[in-house]
């Protein structure tokens, strides 16, 4: 163990006590010792994913939080909606840490030849609990960064690279030949724009405004449809023809857009049948919702036949399916990828106790495609 | 060929105008010779199935629709609804046979020995146009009926056994151990009850009426649940919960039934759950829509996690996807129990012509629980 390590990490808690408030504070915690196949990272970058939304703030009300402590220390208080306790019996009164993933240095490495090889070596990581100054992991749950790449281009190395690259396995075990993405202009979008064209898919993307179809269209996507021009349903349904694509990947959840996306594909299948059948096509049309920037109910109006699927689509299922070796293979793409394929864009930096700041928390909090947050937790406010 | 048969049949055919109009009416047709490996059979019997009344009906507005020629001969006509012809460009203009399933006697036979050996026998078909006096079917679709076993007997020896076997294949194979059934109380729900009962398999039974708990209790059901009863939402996931039930199949379709199912049996694994995540349970949900009986939107409330899954199911693809071998096993089982858990029952029988009256048509495009009709095409008018 390095001597100018210090004695205590600072972290980042989100607690949901039982009276129904949520609590957010900064905690310190002693700097925890490698055992023998384990590393210490100094966590340098951890991007703010709408996936760690959900633990952070579990509901709460966060137009009436209120700010409390020192802007060093800061705690924020809000309440929690009515009804939302209910389903969070197992987190109550525990103070959960936060952070699916980020990078840093390896500062401290157990006996074991694995992660003695990583001391000193930048290195992304997941796992949870990231949005600390120091973590220890696995060395085998370590992503060498390649050669020059900063913790900064590591941090968002796991979730959406894996997501993006998740999405493109998806589609050739379940037999499908295209896709569709919504939320396209997403850094996860631009991603999957990038695969796609490397790996000769056809993809429509769906935006939401011409700015995001004029980015997406620069990185040389070839169908780009945009929810807010008059010609949406007759755009959709043209990509979609001369795509067949019969797989969405949707981040949207609520409202009629999976529904749109289902029948426009059977349009598409229609389209060249010669023979009536009461039950629509035979091709089978699928969507996974894989988030929820609409909470509000998915409405289906079902002109879309009888060959149709809609389901939930999470990253550590499809890991833990698709076995040990694809994972690997995938990995190797990513570290190969970094700073190509899959580089991240971030629009703002924030220390952890900058997490908690209101102008921080009122911004991230609206998830607005384009914006996205960097945890900086050695930067002290 | 037998020389007492017939030179014509009489047909029901299902005719979509291009002016939007639609038309049902009887046509004689020649009655085919048999190939070599084919039979012509002399329906007797055949139910209307819901999945019949697509063909049948074709969306047109029934409630204005007019009844032209005389009683042996009758024709109706309907306008099509607005938008109704969108969709069924690939069968206007062409008169379409009706009736999926039936049963009767083997008349004529092609020369091969198991054509031949079908001679006089009872059989159930299936393959459409059985609202038919004469069918030519290959031999092998036969499946003869046990000794003693009526005409009537077999009429629904195909869709509603080999749905609710179905549904107990598509159980075991993706692994979930139990079923919930909606419009629970319909022939093919009784089947579920006496097949569910016979291998042991919990299932959730959900009807609309007091009567109809009744008679689902009559026959053994365990867990009933109605729509109707102020206690519906508790009883449903105390039935999930008791039965651990993760797979349900809906004929309704419409509204919010499937989403409460959903979160019911999110609730029912969450009772157990110790550990807080953000996704809910692991426990994989699913629902497939196999009926219509509500045409409206689907409304899912997506408080049940990330694994989920709702689609289309259909007999046809289940069969084609489970093999010759499991075919075999299916219809085996129908032949052996048709009296006893595949037996149907039948509120009214109509001839060919009968179809066509008012009071008849009025009564079966209800599509009401319990009542059922059989077409009786050997009975003029």
């Amino acid at each position: 163990m390095s001597n100018d390590l210090p004695q205590n990490t600072l972290e980042l808690r989100s607690l949901v006590i039982s009276d129904g408030t949520l609590e957010l504070s900064l905690r310190e915690a002693p700097v925890p010792v490698p055992a023998a196949n384990e590393v210490l990272v100094r966590v340098e970058a951890s991007p703010i994913n709408p996936s760690d939304l959900g633990v952070l703030i579990a509901g709460a009300d966060m137009s009436a939080a209120t700010v409390a402590g020192t802007p060093e220390r800061p705690t924020v208080t809000a309440p929690m909606g009515p009804g939302a306790l209910a389903g969070l019996s197992a987190r109550v009164d525990k103070a959960l840490p936060v952070g699916n993933e980020g990078a840093g240095t390896v500062v401290a490495a157990g006996s074991s030849p694995a992660a003695q090889a990583l001391l000193g070596k930048t290195v992304g990581i997941a796992g949870g609990g990231m949005y600390s100054q120091y973590r220890l992991v696995d060395a085998s749950a370590c992503l060498v960064l390649p050669e020059g790449a900063t913790a900064k281009d590591g941090a968002s190395s796991f979730v959406n690279p894996l997501t993006a690259l998740g999405m493109l396995e998806t589609m050739r075990s379940q037999g499908h030949s295209g896709l569709v993405h919504t939320a396209a202009a997403s850094n996860l979008g631009q991603m999957l724009v990038k695969l796609c064209l490397a790996d000769g898919i056809p993809l429509v993307n769906i935006v939401r405004t011409a700015d995001q179809e004029q980015l997406l269209r620069s990185l040389g996507a070839v169908h780009v449809c945009n929810t807010s021009s008059p010609s949406f349903p007759a755009d959709l349904v043209a990509a979609l023809k001369e795509t067949s694509a019969t797989l969405a990947f949707d981040a949207i959840g609520g409202g009629t857009l999976t529904s749109q996306i289902l029948n426009g594909m059977e349009e598409a299948a229609n389209a060249t049948a010669v023979v009536y059948s009461r039950y629509g096509s035979a091709v089978h049309k699928q969507v996974y919702i894989y988030g929820s920037l609409d909470t509000g109910p998915t409405v289906l109006t079902r002109s879309f036949g009888m060959a149709w699927g809609v389901g939930g689509w999470l990253l550590t299922p499809f890991l833990a399916s698709a076995g040990a070796e694809t994972l690997g293979r995938l990995r190797a793409r990513v570290a190969a990828e970094l700073t190509t394929t899959f580089a991240s864009s971030y629009t703002r930096e924030v220390s952890l106790a900058g997490m908690l700041r209101p102008d921080a928390f009122n911004s991230y909090l609206r998830r607005a495609t384009g914006e996205k947050f960097l945890v900086t937790p050695q930067v002290v406010p």
